[in-house]
């Protein structure tokens, strides 16, 4: 069938059916009404503070229709929202959809898409509450916004970086990296390329770890590692005034992402710190709070590590990295930035 | 200065500047963190809940470059928002967007477009706290979500309606169909074709109107007009579960549209029912609750006016119209409908 037999209104009820079969049960009470009327009800728990970004992802700029399934391509654009409310140590309480669709889109490759919305809704408890489905003239475009809580004061930002402080990320860095450069070069599919295409199609950001983190305060500062660790590592300093250090062998690499990087001639450290879209989390804390992050990340699954330090700006300043040689070098961005021409 | 001289930070970094000096002033306590960091952190009063929604325009399906200035289609991105939570009887609270670029869009144009939204934002009390910039292969796609809040238990359902209340709508309606069609038929510009290119290119829902109505108790039903009358009627119906019938006699038609409609050899009646985009609001008052309205509103400068009146959905079913022979027809939606082929 194509989209315009099916009409806006039979498409959005046919979403609103695979959203309310998704099963992305809300937290008790907490969603007053859903999709349907002009606007979304949502009671946050009492002593909260509301959390809310936004991030869209575009076709041709950050998925491709014949490299990812629809499914991933809706998972992801929720994903990637989950993550900023990760970022901030906030719990997901709601999100909300506008997807913007091309006459040649059919209403199949719809549905999955939603499908995969709804699945990440329910892996995140993250249920959608609210969407808007407009045309398009050429590529799909498509924008979530997520809606979280913290307990009041309890959001942990980008500034609280202290001298002193550990520099630590969560999970493995540059998979989903060496993912895009296995679709963009059309390899040969091998086993361990599996976890890589999964990591660029479908990130999976640390369920909760955030929250874990901020509600242990044990994280002085913290965002998600979506530009790239050389890119959000500079955010991190400017917004805290610090400078800060990374050892380029503590870099989390997995086996999967070493081997590609060899096989495709590429560096997998250049990977870990500049492919962006790892969507996990990178965060400081104390030295005297470290221990107590295994154990609290532990029962999540959640692994982290500690890749450096936290300086006063007016010793080694800004963003540097001690490479195999010993020597501290700059650590500049070249992540992926739009508009780079 | 082309986008990609200018990058992806340099551009947020002029982006965050326009917004700060828009003075789009939150209410007092109410955002505790503004844009720069992963998310927003808003503090909603206690004792109300959140009203959330999302609206997405496209470049060639809702605005196109050569119709509307940058700041106009900044201004509505938003306005279409505001207007959500208007139907829910709610007040703004801060809004996010994000904004899909293609490289043909110069940085001039994006900060006149952001400009727009800065005074949308500060005519409504909804600053921006958030963003997402992005590249968009082809066309500009801008999603904007709105946050507001409401009493817990005042919001204002489209399934409130009860046979015997009076149908009501603010302000005047086609208004917007009409400066569509003017635009769409490059017709030379008469005097009287101001307000009608001014209500499609930056529409204004009636400032806290719906909250004011929620908040007094008046109205038992409401969503705002973005549809097209008919179509919004039929929203209403399905979701109260009523009949309603509108009088043609009573329809508030503008002159300037009842004297461009003749012009262009449109039924101006037409207009108000299925034109759409008015962005004013749909309500159902009881009788006995009428004579509050009119001062309740008065002071914001809105005007209401009974359209018709609610019935029992065994009685008259669906949605119909009395015309100027006397006689109730069906009244069927012809409103714009994305996909409709």
């Amino acid at each position: 069938m194509r989209l315009s037999q099916l009409g806006e209104f039979g498409l959005i009820a046919r979403l609103e059916r695979i959203l309310a079969q998704a099963g992305a049960t809300p937290a008790a009470g907490a969603v007053s009404l859903g999709i349907g009327d002009d606007a979304a009800l949502l009671r946050p728990p009492a002593g909260t503070e509301i959390v809310a970004t936004i991030d869209a992802v575009m076709e041709e700029v950050h998925f491709r229709r014949d490299w990812s399934k629809p499914e991933d391509v809706g998972w992801k654009a929720l994903a990637v929202n989950v993550s900023d409310l990760n970022g901030m140590g906030a719990r997901p309480l709601a999100a909300l959809v506008s997807i913007g669709l091309p006459p040649d889109v059919t209403p199949a490759w719809i549905e999955r898409c939603y499908r995969g919305l709804a699945e990440c809704a329910a892996a995140y408890g993250c249920p959608l509450v609210g969407g808007d489905t407009v045309r398009s003239p050429r590529h799909i475009a498509i924008s979530v916004t997520a809606i979280g809580t913290v307990a009041e004061g309890q959001a942990v930002l980008r500034s609280g970086a202290q001298p002193g402080d550990l520099l630590c990320v969560t999970g493995v860095l540059g998979q989903s990296a060496a993912g895009y450069e296995l679709l963009a070069r059309e390899v040969r599919r091998r086993p361990e390329h599996a976890p890589l295409l999964a990591a660029h199609r479908r990130p999976h950001p640390p369920r909760l770890a955030g929250a874990v983190l901020a509600e242990a305060g044990l994280a002085t500062a913290m965002l998600d590692l979506s530009d790239g660790l050389a890119s959000d590592l500079q955010h991190l300093s400017q917004r805290s005034g610090v400078g800060v250090t990374v050892e380029a062998t503590r870099l989390p690499i997995s086996d999967a992402t070493r081997q590609t990087a060899k096989r495709l001639e590429l560096d997998a450290t250049t990977l870990a710190l500049h492919g962006g879209e790892d969507y996990e989390l990178l965060f400081t804390v104390p030295p005297d709070h470290w221990e107590q992050a295994p154990p609290a990340l532990g029962p999540l699954g959640v692994v982290a590590t500690i890749i450096g330090r936290v300086e006063a700006a007016k010793g080694p300043r800004g963003v540097g990295m001690i490479g195999a040689d010993e020597r501290r070098q700059p650590l500049r961005p070249q992540g992926f930035s739009h508009f780079a021409g």
